[in-house]
C-alpha cells in the first residue's frame, strides 16, 4: 500500500478567477490542515491531483474569507489546464524533485548541456514543471554567449519537437522573421503579396502585439478574419500559396512562448535563445527557406554591423545544421517605417502601398520590396538587386495586390479598416528640419489613444527625419475611438513635445 | 506641469486577504480603464501610488467579481508596506526602468561588479523593486564561482549596510554560525550559556524552522520569550553577557531573507552569496569574532574535505577584509545529533545537557563543547584542544545550567517545555546494529506530526549508527498534540520502515 494522497481528504474545487498569466497558482486557506501536515507555505511547490490530471503549482495562501474551509482556490490558467468544475476532488502533495532543474545548476557551473538533457528541460518547461524563477535561472544561465552552436542547435530541436508541427510536403515554403521591431514597419502582409503571387508557399503565422501599439495580427484583423484553425490555414495556403493567420491557434514551439514572457521581464539577452526562438517557430510551421531581417541603428535591438555579422552567422550555423536555408538581410534601424502606428493605420498604409496609391508611404514600399527580393534572390537563386526589381514589378502590376485580396476573400472577406472618430493635429510650432523622432514615446502615446485593443487608435504620422516643415504643419495625428483616451494621449504629448524635434528655420541660419 | 499619476482618477484600495510572501502583488480587474490606457497585462511591473508612499508591484488580473469596478486589490505585505486602509485612494503608473538590473545583465556577460553597482542591486532589493524572476536571475548570474573575492566582500559590506547594525562598544562580542544544519543538533542554548558563563559577550539571534522540523527560535520558544526588541535585547545581554532571541523582529540584513527565499526554490549553489549571507548577519549584530562550523558527510551540504577547506579559505578572506575574525570548524555530519526533532523534545535535550543528567544525549554535549571550545581557543588564544576541555569543566561545574537559567530570566521566564499528549512507539521486529538512518524521512515525520507548528510534536529518536538494538526495543518514539496528525505521521511512517535501517542478528551471522 503506497502512501497517496487520494487517502487523505480531498478539498474541493474553486474557481476564483484571478489571471497569473503562464504561472500555475492554487489558493490555500492559512488555517487549512494540508498546509499544516505537509509543511506547505506561501510559494510552496505542490503537487496537484484530480482522479484526471495532476500538475505543479504555486501555493499563495489566503488569510480572509476568499475559500471557505475545505476550499481549494485555482488561477484561471490552472483552473483551464486541469479541467475543473466546480466542486472537483482535489489532493495534494509534496512534488518529486524535477530532475532537469539540476541541469541548470550544472550549466551555472560551466557545464554543456547535452541533446536530451536541453529535451527534457524544454517538456518539463511545456508540462508547467518549471515555475516563472525557474524560468528565469535558465534564461540567466544560458545568457549572454553560455550556449555554443551544438547547444543552440539541440536548443532549437527540442523546442520544435515539444509543439505541432506542420508539414506541407513542398520542397519550398518561404518565411520571414524580423529581430526587433520598428514602429510601423508592417511589411509582412505586403511581402507575402509578392511572395504568393510570384508562385511561392508563404504560410505565414504571426502574434499579436505584447509591448507595442499593434502586431501583424491585430493589423490584419481590421481587414480580415485572422483565427484560422491548421485545417483552415492549410486550406487557404493550398489554394492561393499564402495566409496571414494568427499564430495563436496552432501550438508552434508552445515552450517559446513562456520563455518570451520571462525573457521580457528580465531584459536579458540570450543570443543561443534568440536563434533558437526564431528557427524553432519557423521549422515548426513548416518553412523551408528564411529570410531574417536585422535592422540596424543607434537605438535598435541590433546597433552595429559587427554584432549583426555575428548573430547572422550565428543564425547560418544552426539553420544549416537543422536543413533549412537562411538569408540574413540588414536593414535601416534608425526611424519608424510607413506612417501609420496602430492596426487600422497600419492597414491603410498597406493598401496604399498594395493599390500603388499616388501618396503611398515610399519608405513602407521599398522596405517591403527589399526583404520580397531577398526570398526571391535566395530561392530563385538570382543575382543581388533582381530579386527587389521583381518585387517591384508586382507591386507595380497590381499582382500582389490582387493576391491579397484572394487570401482574405480566402480567410474569410476583405473589409476596410475601421475610421476613429476623435482626433487631435499637432502642429509644428515654427518652421525647420525634422532631426529626431523618439520611437518609444511615440509607441507611448499610440497606447494611451487605445491602441491595440481599439483597433482605429494610434498615431499618424506626416513627417521623417530630414523632411522640411513649414509653420503650422501638421506633424502627427492621434486617432482614438474615445474621447477620454484621446485626452490621456493628448495630454501625454503636451508634455512630450520633444517627441519630434526641429531645427527651426531661424537657429538652421544662425 | 508634469504628467502625474495623480490627475488621473484614483482606484480605492481594497485588502484582498492573499498571502504571497515577498513578492508585491496587486490585483486589477480585466476591464479596468487604467489597464488598457496604460497597457498593463498580468504579470505587469506597476509603479503604485498613495499620497504618501509609492513602490513598484506585479499585477495579477481579476476575471471575476473579487474586485468592484474601481477598487484595487492588495496582497498582505504590499497592503502592510504601503500602510493601506481601505479606500484609500490609488494611483498607477509605469515603472521606471530599474537602472541596476542592467548590472545583472552586465554579470550575464562575465563583467565584474563594482562596489557601487552590488550597493545598488541590494538597495533595490531591500526597497522592493526586483520581482522574484529579477532575484533568481541574480543569484543565477552570481552562481556557482562567478563572484571573485573582491565582490563577495562588497556584497557583504552592502547587504551590512542595506538594514539595521547593532554596535556593542565592546572588544569582543562572539557568534557561531552551522552550515547546512542536521535534524537535532541544537548546539546554540548550550553553547550560548557555556561562553557567557566564560565571560564572553554573545548577543544571539536565531531563526525559525522554514522546511526543517524546528529552527533555534522556536525551541528556545518552548523555554522562554524569544521576542525581544532591540532595547530588551541589548538590557539582556549587558546584564548577563548573552542572550537567545528571535532574529525576526530585528532588521538584520533584510536582502538576506529575500534572497534565501528565492535560493531555497532554484536549489542553486553560490558559494559567493552563502558567505554574504552568513558574515553580513553576523557584522550587522555587531559580532567581532565568529565560529563557522561545516558539517562534512556524504549526505550534508558539504560532501567532501576538499570541499570544505574551499569554502573555509573564501570565508576567511572575506571575514579577514572585513575586519571580523573567524575560525571554521570541520564536524561530522552523517547523522543527527541529539535525540529530540522538534522544538520540546530538542529543549529536553538541551536541558538534560545543562542539567548533566545521566542520560542526557552525550553527542549533543560533545558536539557542543566541541563548538564552544572552538571560540574559546579563538578568542584567549588557547593551544587547541585547551578551549574543549575547559567548555566541559564549564559544563560539568553547573556554571553553563545557571547562566541559562538567568538568561531566560532576563527575557522573561523559564518555563517547562511542553509535553505531546499523543505517541506512538516504533519497536524494532529483529535485533540486530543500526546502519543506517535517513535524516530527510525522519525530519518529515516529525513535520507530519506537527512540527514546530505545534511545539510538542516531533520525534524522539532511540538509537544511533552502530548502536546493538535487542528485538522489540524501541527504535523511535512520535510525538503529537492531536490524533489526527498522529495518524498521518505514523501511516507516512509505516510505510517508510527503511528511515531506520538494521543489519538483523541472522544477518550479521551469515
Amino acid at each position: 500500500m503506497n502512501y497517496t494522497p487520494e487517502r487523505l481528504n480531498p478539498l474541493k474545487a474553486c474557481r476564483l478567477g484571478l489571471d497569473t498569466h503562464q504561472e500555475l497558482t492554487i489558493y490555500l486557506r492559512q488555517d487549512c490542515p494540508v498546509c499544516r501536515s505537509e509543511g506547505f507555505s506561501a510559494l510552496s511547490r505542490v503537487l496537484v491531483h484530480t482522479e484526471q490530471r495532476h500538475l505543479i503549482a504555486t501555493l499563495h495562501m489566503v488569510t480572509s474569507d476568499l475559500l471557505m474551509p475545505g476550499e481549494i482556490g485555482f488561477s484561471e490558467s490552472t483552473w483551464k489546464r486541469m479541467e475543473l468544475r466546480d466542486n472537483t476532488s482535489v489532493w495534494l502533495s509534496h512534488p518529486k524533485p524535477v530532475q532537469s532543474l539540476s541541469y541548470i545548476r550544472a550549466k551555472v557551473y560551466g557545464n554543456e548541456l547535452s541533446s536530451d538533457q536541453l529535451s527534457e528541460i524544454i517538456d518539463d518547461i511545456v508540462a508547467g514543471r518549471f515555475a516563472d524563477v525557474h524560468l528565469a535561472a535558465f534564461i540567466t544561465a544560458c545568457g549572454g554567449d553560455k550556449l555554443n552552436i551544438r547547444e543552440i542547435t539541440d536548443l532549437t530541436q527540442a523546442m520544435v519537437n515539444s509543439g505541432s508541427q506542420i508539414e506541407w510536403g513542398l520542397p519550398t515554403v518561404v518565411d520571414k522573421h524580423c529581430v526587433g521591431g520598428l514602429p510601423g514597419n508592417r511589411t509582412t502582409p505586403i511581402l507575402v503579396s509578392i511572395l504568393a503571387a510570384a508562385g511561392l508557399t508563404m504560410p505565414k503565422t504571426s502574434s499579436r502585439a505584447i509591448t507595442s501599439p499593434a502586431g501583424t495580427a491585430d493589423t490584419m484583423e481590421t481587414l480580415t478574419n485572422v483565427s484560422l484553425s491548421l485545417e483552415q490555414m492549410r486550406a487557404v495556403v493550398e489554394q492561393e500559396g499564402g495566409c496571414l493567420a494568427w499564430g495563436g491557434s496552432v501550438r508552434l514551439s508552445p515552450s517559446d512562448d513562456l520563455l518570451i514572457q520571462v525573457e521580457r521581464a528580465l531584459d536579458i539577452d540570450s543570443e543561443g535563445q534568440l536563434i533558437a526562438s526564431v528557427l524553432s517557430k519557423k521549422i515548426a510551421a513548416g518553412a523551408t527557406h528564411v529570410v531574417i531581417d536585422i535592422p540596424v541603428g543607434p537605438t535598435a535591438k541590433v546597433r552595429s554591423n559587427e554584432a549583426a555579422e555575428v548573430l547572422a552567422n550565428n543564425f547560418k550555423a544552426v539553420a544549416k545544421t537543422l536543413g533549412i536555408t537562411i538569408s540574413v538581410l540588414f536593414t535601416d534601424g534608425s526611424q519608424p517605417v510607413g506612417r501609420g502606428i496602430g492596426p487600422a493605420l497600419e492597414a491603410r498604409d498597406i493598401l496604399e502601398v498594395l493599390q500603388n496609391k499616388p501618396n503611398m508611404p515610399l519608405d513602407l514600399r521599398q522596405r517591403s520590396a527589399e526583404v520580397a527580393g531577398s526570398v526571391l534572390e535566395m530561392v530563385n537563386e538570382l543575382p543581388k538587386g533582381e530579386g527587389y526589381k521583381e518585387a517591384l514589378k508586382i507591386l507595380d502590376s497590381g499582382a500582389a495586390w490582387e493576391k491579397f485580396q484572394a487570401i482574405c476573400q480566402a480567410q474569410g472577406s476583405l473589409k476596410a479598416p475601421p475610421i476613429a472618430p476623435y482626433r487631435y493635429e499637432l502642429i509644428a510650432q515654427a518652421g525647420g528640419i525634422i532631426h529626431c523622432i523618439d520611437n518609444r514615446k511615440l509607441a507611448k502615446v499610440a497606447k494611451l489613444a487605445g491602441a491595440p485593443a481599439d483597433l482605429a487608435a494610434g498615431v499618424d504620422l506626416h513627417c521623417k527625419i530630414s523632411d522640411h516643415v513649414e509653420p503650422n504643419q501638421p506633424l502627427l495625428t492621434i486617432h482614438a475611438e474615445s474621447s477620454g483616451e484621446l485626452s490621456y494621449a493628448v495630454e501625454y504629448l503636451e508634455e512630450h513635445l520633444d517627441i519630434i524635434e526641429l531645427t527651426t528655420d531661424r537657429k538652421a541660419k544662425t
